[in-house]
């Protein structure tokens, strides 16, 4: 088929409300992410119906148009922005938003792949159940888009990634067909699980139309303690003795530095500090939650930190007394990330390694970091109950922000090395989109990315989803642009 | 390859202790399994490591030998049973049986697959950490056919299938070259999660030779309850109310009905029963436990129980006051399917369904079996939680058994019809095998069924591994065996 006839088609298809051709609606929200560059879009599609999104891939299909995913477009690494060749059809799923079935016996939910994250959370709560995916992009970020990528966040501890929450899916296949594939069972052994194909799959297998999302009982109360911690080894004796003795009741365990917490002391004059930053090296943010009637979270914390203090695992602690004190140690947790801005542009890395590996991470990525780039601040936190570490860093103060910059491979490549040598991952929950494609190819072995690719083409024989994302076509030559 | 030449350097590979040709060694633990013609087979191999996993699979491929995988011989379906040809090797796991690796703050075991399930839960339990897997055949299944089939079992409410339980794996593919996944990893995007289309797929894909399992806190105190239930709706009821009450610390919620307590009362002199079993038409068996110190669960089950009591769902219940007790509530439980064969031969159906839809499964199938064969006793039990009915039938009791087993094609088909048009599965836990190859033809899409041919045609292309399982090879004709 023609393209232009196809594209004439696919407008039909999908309606007057369904579509534009207008970039400048679509910038920047659709064309940008941080760290690749800005895309360009054919034509921007919104189908209303799994009907409309199979018109639409069959359309793509016939006439060999590539296909762009995109949900929320909150991603990390450039997964939903298309190349700057003006060839592709951006797919957004956002106009379908409905929730489909909720059901409180079944502790399930039924969602279409556009529904913002935040909105499913509500639904759940409104039926007095849990939905406990949660991110800092959850008020824009779609299911669709969470599921493609596997997100992580902070819940993954108690309750999984993205995937372990999904219990089936509806997939429309790079052809068109529809894959129905939207059973609410917690057992099905029939054969291969399709589901976990397209799942972290990051929209180049096909598109995730509609998904069966696992429910969990509501928490009705929290218990939130701020600990200093003797050294970086103790958080981990602090995180499995709080496994033990909470009853597995522990749903956020998150490292912070020293550096984080005189970083927000020094930006946030709203932002009150348990301690002063100088009380130790290490903290870490632990919260229980529990659905349990008329428990007593607070006793069950202090017990735990009293273990802790006698075991000489952690220095100090504070638990939170009251709701307003709970917000306030989060907020140090969630001023993290924009207090590091004003000090500067920061290297990032989404590593993970084996829990007790990450004393190692730490040591040795601040060693031969420092060793490079001499004053360089190393700022890393995050999710130790996952091996999850953001691994940040601020430049020299002194050090102009060009010459910083051209750190950035050589700072690179030292922390994957060091996660590889580690047994880790060097894409924790981002992912691999557009900017990490490179370092796939390096950090799996040989036999694991074949066998990917020959899925991919297995697929989508044309590589027309979601192109130069994971695998780009080899028979592609994306200089030429 | 001649398959004579391969065959002697399999024999080399492996070395003495690790093969034999003799099958009276091998009859029956290797050759039989319930509703399957006995096997037969050229050689029994059992390598001592993956390298030599990889050196067999690499000859049997270069020679064109089928490859049967073996753990313990405990599936339902015949999935490890090679046909009666007598051309194929079946690869036993049991020499591979190390615990490679147990590390308490990562909550990780590391195992091979030849490892007895018992062995790696007692593993586990001499560091204080939980391997929740549990199943009838745990005193002799391995963990590497755990995987294989997915396995289910009494834990899977709280914490999942196999499935769940796996954070990596090692596998050797059809062409003898060795994947390994064996990552530790609780958050790792980087690419198609391959280790799902191992998990589950009866050894049609390769051999898991070895993963990574999660481990839990060690369950320090349990509290078990048995409950007369108004009916079977109630039994929703309650598991959504205890999950909530409890802190969704549920781990076993086993419904039993009036025909078992009275079959366990005719059987079973040694086993006292909680009520007559008059009492109601339908029990459930809850249990909840948790690792968390100086918890008082009995006093928790209590409150669950009288709140039950208050909203009308439950007639009746004892809470166990001691290890003795609560030993004897489960001796029932356990009892069911023992008691149940001195009722003469059983048509036994292994369903799932979504939670909510349970009642209707049950009434529904009860209705039209009863229709066309008057007298039978339906005797469905299983797990609520999971939406999995183990749903026996037991003959009428004047009717000849060979009468009787010519009803199993049509109860089967009713069965399984209502089980479809509920949204559920024909094969909850127990896998495909040979024996409901045709079932899956029928009962899943030609879309799923299609994607699936095309996976196992791309890492199998010549179906070697396990043939006739899941997807038999479509050039073969098993009618001229």
């Amino acid at each position: 088929m023609q393209i232009d006839n196809a594209i004439h088609r696919i407008k039909a298809a999908v309606g007057a409300k369904g579509w534009s051709e207008n970039s400048t609606e679509l910038i920047p929200s659709m064309m940008y992410s941080v760290g690749c560059p800005p895309g360009e879009a054919k034509l921007f599609v919104s189908p209303l119906t799994t009907e409309e999104v199979s018109q639409v891939m069959a359309l793509c299909n016939q006439a060999n148009i590539p296909v762009v995913p995109q949900g929320g477009n909150t991603g990390m690494c450039g997964g939903a922005i298309p190349d700057p060749s003006k060839t592709s059809v951006i797919l957004s799923l956002r106009r379908m938003n409905n929730v489909r079935d909720l059901s409180t016996l079944d502790y399930t939910i039924t969602v279409e792949a556009g529904c913002i994250l935040q909105d499913i959370q509500g639904a759940a709560e409104q039926a007095n159940r849990f939905f406990p995916l949660s991110l800092g992009a959850e008020g824009s970020c779609q299911i669709g888009g969470n599921l493609a990528t596997n997100a992580g966040g902070i819940n993954v501890l108690r309750y999984g990634n993205t995937r372990d929450l999904a219990l089936g899916l509806e997939v429309v296949l790079p052809d068109g067909t529809v894959l129905n594939g939207l059973r609410r069972l917690k057992k099905d052994n029939t054969g291969y699980d399709l589901k976990h194909l397209f799942i972290g799959a990051e929209g180049t297998m096909g598109i995730i139309t509609a998904a069966v999302l696992k429910l969990f009982p509501y928490p009705q109360s929290r218990s939130t303690a701020f600990c200093a911690i003797v050294d970086l080894e103790s958080s981990l004796s602090l995180l499995a003795m709080a496994r033990e003795l909470s009853g597995d009741q522990i749903s956020s365990f998150e490292l912070i530095p020293r550096i984080a917490l005189e970083t927000v002391a020094k930006h946030r004059d709203d932002i009150q500090l348990p301690f002063s930053p100088g009380e130790a090296e290490w903290y870490v943010l632990m919260e229980i939650s529990t659905s349990r009637k008329n428990d007593d979270l607070g006793s069950l914390n202090e017990l735990i930190l009293g273990e802790a203090i006698d075991a000489g695992i952690i220095s100090n602690a504070v638990i939170a007394q009251s709701e307003k004190q709970k917000n306030g140690l989060w907020a140090i947790r969630e001023a993290l990330v924009e207090v590091q801005k004003e000090e500067g542009y920061s290297i990032k890395h989404d590593v993970s390694v084996p829990i007790n590996r990450i004393p190692e991470l730490i040591h040795l990525a601040c060693e031969r970091v420092l060793a490079i780039c001499p004053g360089i601040r190393p700022y890393p936190f995050g999710h130790v109950g996952d091996g999850n570490i953001h691994f940040n860093f601020s430049p020299p103060p002194t050090l102009p922000a060009k010459k910083f910059l051209e750190f950035i491979d050589q700072i690179n490549q030292i922390v994957y090395d060091i996660v590889d040598s580690l047994d880790g991952s060097f894409s924790a929950e981002h992912g691999i989109g557009q900017t990490k494609v490179a370092a796939l190819e390096t950090y799996r072995s040989a036999t694991e990315v074949a066998l990917m690719k020959n899925i991919k083409q297995l697929v989508d024989p044309r590589y027309l989803m979601n192109p130069g994302k994971l695998f780009p076509d080899p028979a592609f030559n994306s200089e030429a642009l």
